[in-house]
C-alpha cells in the first residue's frame, strides 16, 4: 500500500450515472435525477457538490454520460462550483471504470496521491454536518491506506438496500471499523434481524479512498479495468471544457461497480457508521419517507388539492392542478405530458412501465416536453400535422448553430428580450413583439445579444418536421 | 283533465340543465356533461336527441343555459337534429318551470296539445329500442291524461337514487302501473329491501305526459310557476334561432323539480317499469359500471398504460400519458390542465373539489383549456407575463367579431386553411405560413373565407391580456 500524509486535502469525485427510471416521470434518461430538485431547492447533483465546497476539498471531479454534459456543467456553474474536470463516459461501465479514471487523473495534477471522496450525485443526506464528520474520521484511515465506505445506521428494516456487517474497531481511528463482511439485499425476516443486532449497516455507495490505494487494489483485483482506463485517458481529448475519454478504449472495460471489483475482495475495507438522514432516493416512495407531511401523511408539492386523502405522495410540476379524493398510500405525479398514479408500496415498478415505454418506441421515457440545449431549452407547446409551436429561451450572450431546415420554414416572434436574428446575408436586431420568417433552406441563427433571456415563440411550418432536419454549419458548441 | 288522442305524435323536451360538477375535470360549467361523448362517439345530447328521431317524434323542444346556446345548437347540427325551438333560460329554476316553457310553447305550436316526452339530456340508455318501446306502451295511458314516469328495474340495491313503489297495474293500458307513492333514496338495508321486493323501480326523470295535462296539474299544484313561466314567454325575444325568454319574469318563478311539483301530488300519476341499460351517469364509478373492462376489471380511454391494476378506471384526454402502478378500485382522469384521482367509491366526493375550487376563485371549475365559440374555438397553449400563445381553429364561413383591443397586439400565422383579415381599412387574404401583424389598437376581423376549418397560431402581446379587453364593433352572432 502506498503510505499517503493524513494533511492531504480531499478531492471529491461525484458520480453522474444511472437514469433514475424508478423516478420517471419526473426523471427522463435525457435529463435524469439527480439534475432535479427532488427534496429540495437545489438539484440533487448541486446539493452533492455544494455539500463538500469547505475548504478542506479540492475542486470536484465529474464522471458523467457525455449526453448529460452541458447540464452538468450549466448545474454546477449556477451554483459557483468550478469543477476539477468534467469526464465523458462514451458508455456506462458501472462505477469502478468511473472511480478509476477520476484516480487516474488525479494522479496526474498531484502525483503524490491524495484522498477521493467518491459520492453518487443522487443522494440526499438531510445532517450534511454528520457527514462532513464522519469524513473526517474516515479520513486518517484512507491516507493509511484503508478504503473506507460510509455504513448508515438502519432506521427500519430496508430490503431494497445491501449491508454492511462492521467488525472490530481499528483502534487508532476513532470511529473506524473493520468491514466483516458485505451482505446482499436481505429478505424482510433477514432486515429484521439486522435491525435489532446492530452492527449491520446500510450501504450507502459512498467512498473516502487515496487514489493511489485504490488504483493499486484494482490492479489487483481487476487488471482489466485499470488498463482500459489508462488507454481511455491516453486517447483522451479536450472538448471545450470536458474531456473526452478514449471511446474505443473505454468501452473495451469490464463493466463493474466498486462493491464487486474492489471494496467485496480487498483486505483494506474499513466502514464509517454514520447517522445523517441518507435516502438515495431510488423510488418515489423514498420521496414520501423524506418530505414533511400533513396531519393524514400526506406529502405534497404544487399544484395539489387533497381531500380527505392518507398517505399519499401528491406532485404537480408543470402548472397542472391535481385533486386527489380519498384515497389511501398512493403516489401522484403530474408533468406537462405524463401523469404516474402507483400504489406506494409499489413504487419501485415504475421501472418496468419504463421498460415497456422504451420498448412500444415512445419518447416518454427518454424526452421531457422541455429540452435542454447548451443555449437554453425548448418546449414543445402545440403541434399539427404540418405545423408545431415552440417557446424557445436564449440564455443571455448565447447562440445557437447557424443552420438550415430543407423541410421546414420558421416564422419568430419575439415576446421577451432581444434577439439578434442572421438570415441569409443580413443580420438583425428583433425586438419584443417583433417577428421574422425564416423561408425553407434559408441559412440563419439565433442569439441572445442582450442582458435577459430571450423568450420567443417558433412556429414551424412544413411536410417534416423532425429536430433531425438540421445542417449545422457553426456551433459555438462544438456540436456541428 | 283534458283528453287527448292517443295517436298523437310526441314531442321530444329535451332538458340541458346542470353542470355534471362530479364529472370534473371532463365536465365544467362552461360545457358541462351533456356536450360531452363520455360514453360513446357521440355527446349525451346528442345520443339523447337521435334517440327519438324516428317518424313517430315531432322535432325536439331544447331547454339549456343561456351561456351554452351555441354548444347546443351546434351539436345538433352536426347530428343533423332540426330542433323545433331552443328556449334559453337566463337563470335554473330546476326542472318544473323548464317543463312549463315547453308545454306553453308546445301549445301554441298546436293548440289541441300534445304529449311531451320530457328527457333530461344527460342519460345513458344502451337499450333504446327498450325506451321506445316502454314509450309506445305509456303513451296511450299518457293521451288519457296519466303523467307516465319511467321506472328503472333495479340490478343492484343502489342508494344514489329515488325510488317509485308500482302499484297496480292500468287494466286498459298495458304495461303501465299506477304509482303507489314516491320514495327517497334510501340507506343500504332499505335499498337491498327494494331490490328483493320487486315493485320498488329507480326514479328516471323521464316522464311521459300531455302538454295540456302538465300545465293543468302544475297551475292546481304551484300556479305561481306557470304564472311566471307565461309572463317568461310573453316577455320573450328571439335572438338568431335561439328563445330568450323574459328574465325577470322568469327569475321569479320557484325553483321545483317536476317530481316534487307536481308527480308527487297527482293523483294521475303512472310508472312504466322498464330494464333499458340506464344510468343517470352520476359520478365517474358510474362511467367505470358501464364501461367495457379487461380480465382485470379495468377500463381505460386514451393514452392509458397499466400494470397490475385492478377494477381502474382510466382515462387520458388531450394526449396525456396516464400510466398506472399497482392499484386497485381507483378513477384517475387526466386533462392537458388537470389530473383527478379518486376512490371508486368516493367518486361523488368530486363535487366538493370543485365547490372548492369555486370556492377559491379558480377557473378550473367553469373552463376547458379549450373554450368554445360560435365561430370555433381557441386553446390557450402558452403563457408568459406578457404574452399568450393560443391555438384558434375557425369554421368555414364563419368569423369573428369585428373588434378592438386597447392593450394587445396580436400576430397570426396560419397553419392551416385560409385566412380572411380585415386590419383597418384593408381586407387581406392569409395563407398557410404567411403571418399578419395587428397592432395594438387597430380594428381587426378574423374570418374564414374558405371550405376547410382555418388554424392559427395567435401570439398577443401586451400589459393586460384578459379575454374583456376587447370592444366588438360588429358580431355575427348578436353578442356586440
Amino acid at each position: 500500500m502506498t503510505a499517503v500524509s493524513p494533511a492531504r486535502i480531499i478531492t471529491p469525485v461525484i458520480l453522474s450515472g444511472g437514469s433514475g427510471s424508478r423516478l420517471w416521470p419526473l426523471s427522463r434518461s435525457s435529463y435524469p435525477k439527480q439534475f432535479l430538485p427532488l427534496a429540495g431547492q437545489l438539484t440533487m447533483i448541486q446539493e452533492t457538490a455544494k455539500r463538500v465546497s469547505g475548504e478542506r476539498f479540492a475542486a470536484p471531479f465529474i464522471i458523467c454520460n457525455e449526453e448529460h454534459r452541458f447540464i452538468v456543467a450549466e448545474q454546477l456553474r449556477s451554483t459557483s462550483v468550478e469543477p476539477a474536470d468534467i469526464i465523458l463516459e462514451p458508455v456506462a461501465r458501472n462505477t469502478a471504470p468511473a472511480v478509476c479514471l477520476a484516480a487516474l487523473r488525479i494522479l496526474e495534477e498531484t502525483p503524490d496521491g491524495g484522498l477521493m471522496l467518491v459520492m453518487p450525485s443522487d443522494h440526499v443526506i438531510t445532517a450534511p454536518e454528520r457527514f462532513l464528520e464522519a469524513v473526517g474520521k474516515a479520513a486518517s484511515a484512507a491516507a493509511a491506506g484503508a478504503l473506507v465506505t460510509f455504513g448508515i445506521t438502519p432506521s427500519q428494516p430496508e430490503t431494497g438496500y445491501g449491508y454492511i456487517k462492521a467488525g472490530t474497531p481499528l483502534g487508532v481511528h476513532d470511529g473506524v471499523h473493520a468491514v466483516e463482511r458485505f451482505v446482499e439485499k436481505p429478505d424482510q425476516a433477514t432486515a429484521e434481524s439486522y435491525l435489532t443486532n446492530g452492527s449491520y449497516l446500510w450501504n450507502s455507495g459512498i467512498f473516502l479512498l487515496s487514489a493511489a490505494a485504490y488504483l493499486t487494489e484494482l490492479e489487483r483485483f481487476n487488471p482489466a479495468i485499470v488498463d482500459a482506463c489508462r488507454r481511455a485517458l491516453a486517447a483522451s481529448r479536450r472538448d471545450l471544457t470536458f474531456l473526452r475519454v478514449g471511446a474505443e478504449a473505454f468501452a473495451a472495460s469490464p463493466s463493474d461497480s466498486i462493491d464487486y471489483a474492489v471494496m467485496e475482495k480487498t483486505g483494506h475495507a474499513a466502514v464509517v457508521p454514520v447517522d445523517m438522514g441518507w435516502s438515495d432516493v431510488g423510488a418515489w416512495s423514498a420521496l414520501w419517507d423524506i418530505a414533511e407531511k400533513d396531519g393524514q401523511g400526506n406529502a405534497t408539492k404544487g399544484d395539489v388539492v387533497l381531500s380527505d386523502a392518507r398517505n399519499v405522495y401528491a406532485r404537480s410540476e408543470d402548472g397542472l392542478l391535481v385533486a386527489v379524493v380519498g384515497v389511501e398510500n398512493v403516489v401522484v405525479v403530474a408533468t406537462d405530458d405524463a401523469v404516474l398514479v402507483a400504489e406506494r408500496d409499489r413504487a419501485q415498478e415504475v421501472k418496468q412501465v419504463v421498460e415497456r415505454l422504451k420498448a412500444d418506441r415512445r419518447n416518454e421515457h427518454a424526452l421531457h416536453t422541455t429540452v435542454h440545449r447548451p443555449w437554453g431549452c425548448y418546449r414543445g407547446v402545440d403541434r399539427g400535422d404540418r405545423f408545431q409551436v415552440k417557446r424557445i429561451t436564449v440564455k443571455p450572450g448565447e447562440k445557437l448553430s447557424l443552420q438550415m431546415h430543407y423541410h421546414r420554414a420558421e416564422h419568430w416572434i419575439v415576446v421577451e428580450g432581444t434577439a439578434l436574428v442572421t438570415r441569409g446575408e443580413e443580420k438583425v436586431f428583433v425586438y419584443e413583439n417583433q417577428s421574422v420568417y425564416i423561408p425553407m433552406g434559408t441559412v440563419h441563427r439565433l442569439e441572445n445579444p442582450g442582458k435577459v433571456p430571450l423568450h420567443l415563440i417558433e412556429v414551424q411550418s412544413g411536410g417534416y418536421l423532425g429536430e433531425d432536419d438540421i445542417v449545422r454549419l457553426d456551433d459555438s458548441y462544438a456540436r456541428a
